[in-house]
């Protein structure tokens, strides 16, 4: 019999569909997805759980078990060829007798790149990689990003209406986008390592930045602010979530910091200049606490800010049919000089979300 | 032989095309095309050129001669049955012998209203309406408003940043949109029968308001401004191009209309309360004017004018991928109290040009 077509895309995507299911639970791991296939069927299904569990790869031979002989392998990234905290899955590939290897992505880890398919290639094995490349790398860019610079991959949420205002006058913002919109919010937020607001926001809406998906996984809550005893009356802190991190300038008060920490809050002090922190310097200490991916959700200073300093790096705009007139901006504490000066970005994406129009956009690369 | 199937859509998008030609050149007639089919193949074709030429069935009858006996005619609107500038289109329907009518938008005018279908049916003809309705309609749109309300069809247009600006903080808005958006905005003005700007946006951008395509009719160009005297030395007033009208709050010096009319403007005194012009008594001043379809194009003072008063038809919005920050609103002057207390719209069309995105919207009607 001849053997059967390799690599097949319906497998990769099999493999896809399976590392989705990790998303937002595996951090700082990547989501990872893979399926053993032996004779056109798969035998073997598996995904990385959570950090410290099995990568995906392993779990997927041992569900093939003894199937795995002679079969192929199709996983989202690369398989990495060094001890972490388990054992490489190269060793598991080669010594369940794999005999085809497809990764979608390659392993962009510096201790890694390359280096497992180099090991699988020497040890006879046929190896393929690019199957769905774009699907797997959008579901790995914050591990991606992470690891090779130590900052979160950070996605800039902004609610407009039509005029371009996130809220009406009187500092009200709800709501402008609608439910199916709102729902993509909850979902990203499940998906994200973490989800962060200025402390004008936490003030002002008083928001508990948790998925309201069933089942879903409860993202890391982040404020940054100057003023953090406004902080302790907030539902973010007196209302079930994630884990709450105060980000802060260093030099505040040590009673501030203890009422925050007895509420259950991690107290991240940083580095500033006249009070002001640097964007750079903010996502190296989320990055340092394991923060693989960061969704912003205002306000306006908190976008300049990051926008500023070109700290974004995927916008995604709801826009409702709706005119606000004269509200509160999107973007606000900074403003191009002309047209000509200002951020260019690119549209990735745009699509209709309920009644409501969904727009992705990426900073434009020189 | 078997007669060929009635109606059949390819003949009505064949006088759907015709009618396009007509579009911006008719007013305050409907730009109207019409075709006619015998055994099965078009025999003649025609549209409306302009106000006080022959009406487009007419055009296409002549165009077919003697082969219009017994033969379909397709017609985007009802033929009219009254006597105008012209004759009734029905008598020369019924005078070349056609056999079959098939029309796409029933004549909104109250002294036509079902009027020419009835009298061909009366005659024996085979009549039918309905056939691509919707494209027919959008061509007309300018017309059915007029015809029953005295006031034009009311589009604005917004060229905003992805954050909802209109300007940068400078007031500079060249360029936000892109090439393709622009070439799109020049061909809604030479479609349009007016476009305007309120004074402000008038003195600052200091606009032709042209249609820079070539060969394209230059529509009428109105500003509402309470200082005409300003616009002396603007090029509006100074370069070629549609005819200018300066409307303003009744009660301006004697002076500055006699200096406006010298350069070719005409002065429209509007009724005014505390130097406020009502919008319905704009509309309708450029309604008796014979405007049918109005193009607003700024500035944020104008839209929320028209906005407020609900005379807004179509908001068509061409969104930059760029970021200004604290520019200049797109809508201003004018605040909602709340997002519930919006201005409503609904979506009509989302698609790309260019790098950037259109976006179409109409009020929410309850």
């Amino acid at each position: 019999m001849a053997a059967p077509p390799f690599p097949h895309p319906g497998f990769m995507r099999a493999a896809v569909r399976l590392a989705r299911k990790g998303l937002g639970r595996t951090s700082p791991n990547p989501a990872v997805g893979a399926v053993v296939v032996h004779a056109g069927r798969i035998v073997g299904k598996g995904y990385h759980r959570a950090a410290g569990l099995p990568h995906a790869e392993v779990v997927a031979l041992r569900h093939a078990g003894s199937a795995a002989r002679g079969a192929d392998l199709y996983v989202t990234l690369e398989p990495c060829d060094h001890h972490g905290r388990t054992g490489p899955c190269t060793a598991a590939i080669l010594e369940a007798g794999i005999a085809r290897v497809a990764y979608a992505v390659r392993d962009p880890n510096p201790k890694v790149r390359g280096g497992g398919a180099a090991r699988l290639r020497k040890a006879g094995l046929t190896v393929h990689e690019g199957l769905l490349q774009a699907e797997s790398a959008e579901i790995t860019r914050g591990f991606r990003r992470w690891v090779v610079s130590g900052v979160p991959y950070v996605t800039l949420k902004l609610a407009l209406s039509l005029d371009g205002q996130i809220a009406s006058a009187s500092g009200d913002s709800r709501w402008i986008s609608g439910e199916p919109a709102r729902l993509r919010v909850h979902r990203m937020r499940s998906e994200a390592d973490a989800v962060m607001v200025g402390g004008g926001t936490a003030r002002r809406d008083d928001p508990r930045l948790t998925s309201r998906i069933p089942g879903s996984r409860q993202p890391k809550r982040v404020v940054l602010t100057s003023r953090p005893a406004e902080l302790l009356q907030r539902r973010l802190l007196r209302e079930e979530g994630g884990e709450v991190i105060v980000a802060c300038p260093t030099g505040i008060g040590k009673r501030d910091v203890e009422a925050l920490r007895s509420l259950g809050a991690r107290v991240l002090p940083l580095p500033s200049r006249q009070g002001k922190v640097r964007a750079r310097d903010f996502l190296a200490a989320l990055g340092a606490e394991g923060v693989t991916s960061l969704l912003v959700e205002g306000g306006g200073r908190i976008a300049a800010w990051l926008a500023e300093e070109g700290s974004v790096d995927r916008y995604v705009v709801y826009v409702a049919p709706l005119l606000l007139g004269e509200g509160v901006r999107a973007v606000s504490g900074w403003a191009a000089k002309s047209p000509a000066a200002g951020k260019r970005l690119v549209f990735t994406s745009v699509r209709r979300v309920g009644s409501d129009i969904e727009i992705t956009a990426e900073p434009e690369r020189p």
